[in-house]
């Protein structure tokens, strides 16, 4: 089994390339829960749709989230009905949320949910949140404000100094069932090109992921999200200053230390991967900017290679 | 003020009249509730949303309810998610939905959720559910089956035999705030052409209704649902023989026997009206069939112009 860790964005994008690359059956993905969020009444759970999508590539790739076609009538209905709407969701996309909080409401666990929804969408892949107890991404700003993820990352556009990042509820949390055991059986484990502090971050803060990370004979792999000090999207780079971590493939490295065996970085950091070569962990140079589909595919290819080649070097 | 009793389809057309007719700041709309219905964890009221569609033009006419212009696509995207769809919402109308399930989860009463959505989409009349507790009218086959009202009426296609319809919690529930008030201070009330059995039936099942319309001083009118024995549309006839009234005019007149004084019919209905004419019951005689707008407006004129006429017969 090839097991990814994820968000969505970015890592939705490797995903959709691995999906073309291994046997669908093969392939477990471990998705971050920190950013889920309740809105309009409805539970939605942003990197696991993105995730679904990618699997059945329906994902947007004008938007990068939510259905391909989708439309937006609802939500400019409800703009008219005076509700929120900053936090989009598309009429298609509604019926994900629809059923996932209907199942939540008969008792099914987030990861039961998923499993239905997954298997009514055709996707053939396991599909795991993180955990099934609600771990929330706070960002804490220097004015005191606690904002949940999407109101710091939608709502803000991250535009706000950021003082701290906590997962609210991670502590108590345990893993879903099947993350700690694919992990610890894994044939290759690939962390994909999410942001390392509120993508895979809250994941690796669920009590016994690290661990199994640490503890597992497969080769763990990484894809930098971050080429030339800067985040292909999104606000990994100023995050990670936040941690202490410098915004580049060695803040990556620094983010999974005490676990991972090969980073793979883009051609332009050629000149910094040189450098941290020095060290135990391996680091290979590819084109991590998927802009196509042939793009995700070799992308997942080379990942997959280089997980293997390590496998050999591991056991 | 004038106050009219309503269900949703033929009754909303009334309505829709009446708003064209009197200032719309003079319209009391009470509503039947007993059809409301929990869809895909939403809390939808049929009649109310027909009542509130009406009132801004926006009622579908081809559909009879709902949204003019909707769409299905949330819909069709449920169906393939493995969702129950014999219900249909559209993507515009799901707005109304998830707006008043998130009033009601806030806390709000559902008057006071009507209200709010109400005064977001511009409407200038009252617009009251018959109670803010949960009354659902249920349908007892031969079978033995207990149904919901849109189990027996949509999913059904009130095709099975019925044996009892209930009211169930009608027993303790209240009137909602301003029912009561607005029948004992109206200028003329008003019960609109829907189902005496399971559109006014639950209305004047609420404790407290039935009596404040006995006891008001205004004139009360009923346009009868019934032409040439069968309903304009839906189960009233058989729902009426079932309660042992005669599916004609007369069984209109037997359902309001104790508080009515003028009963609007159909023109293809001049002879039973004849007869009826008998009694203290003033039987009137317009056309009936709301195909076009202008028809709306000519029964809304005409069912207000016997109502002030008995008014002065009254007082």
């Amino acid at each position: 089994m090839i097991v990814v860790l994820t968000g969505g964005t970015g890592g939705a994008k490797l995903v959709q390339g691995l999906h073309h690359t291994v046997p669908p059956e093969n392939l477990a993905v471990i998705v971050n829960t920190g950013d889920d969020v309740e809105w309009w009444g409805l539970h939605v759970s942003p990197d696991i749709d993105s995730v679904l999508y990618a699997l059945v590539d329906a994902l947007s790739t004008k938007r990068g989230w939510g259905l391909e076609n989708d439309s937006f009538r609802c939500l400019e209905r409800m703009a008219r009905l005076g509700q929120p709407t900053w936090f989009s969701l598309g009429d298609l996309d509604l019926a994900t949320h629809l059923t996932r909080t209907n199942l939540l409401r008969a008792g099914k666990s987030l990861s039961a949910a998923t499993a239905e929804i997954a298997r009514r969408m055709g996707v053939r892949s396991q599909v795991l949140p993180m955990s099934d107890d609600r771990i929330a991404t706070m960002i804490e700003t220097v004015n005191g404000a606690n904002l949940n993820f999407q109101e710091y990352f939608v709502r803000e556009r991250h535009q706000v100094e950021v003082r701290a990042i906590r997962f609210e509820g991670a502590e108590q949390a345990h893993p879903a069932p099947g993350v700690v055991e694919n992990i610890g059986s894994a044939e290759a484990v690939i962390l994909a090109p999410s942001n390392p502090v509120t993508s895979i971050g809250p994941i690796l803060a669920v009590p016994g992921v690290r661990e199994a990370l640490r503890r597992t004979s497969a080769p763990i792999v990484a894809v930098s999200p971050i080429i030339g000090g800067e985040a292909v999207s999104g606000p990994a780079a100023v995050l990670m200053r936040r941690k202490g971590w410098p915004s580049t493939i060695a803040g990556v490295a620094r983010a999974y230390e005490d676990f991972l065996d090969v980073l793979v970085v883009d051609l332009a950091d050629h000149a910094d991967a040189d450098h941290l070569r020095e060290g135990d962990l391996h680091v290979l140079c590819a084109n991590t900017v998927m802009k196509s589909q042939d793009d995700k595919r070799e992308l997942a290819r080379f990942t997959l290679h280089a997980a293997l080649q390590a496998r050999g070097a591991k056991v």
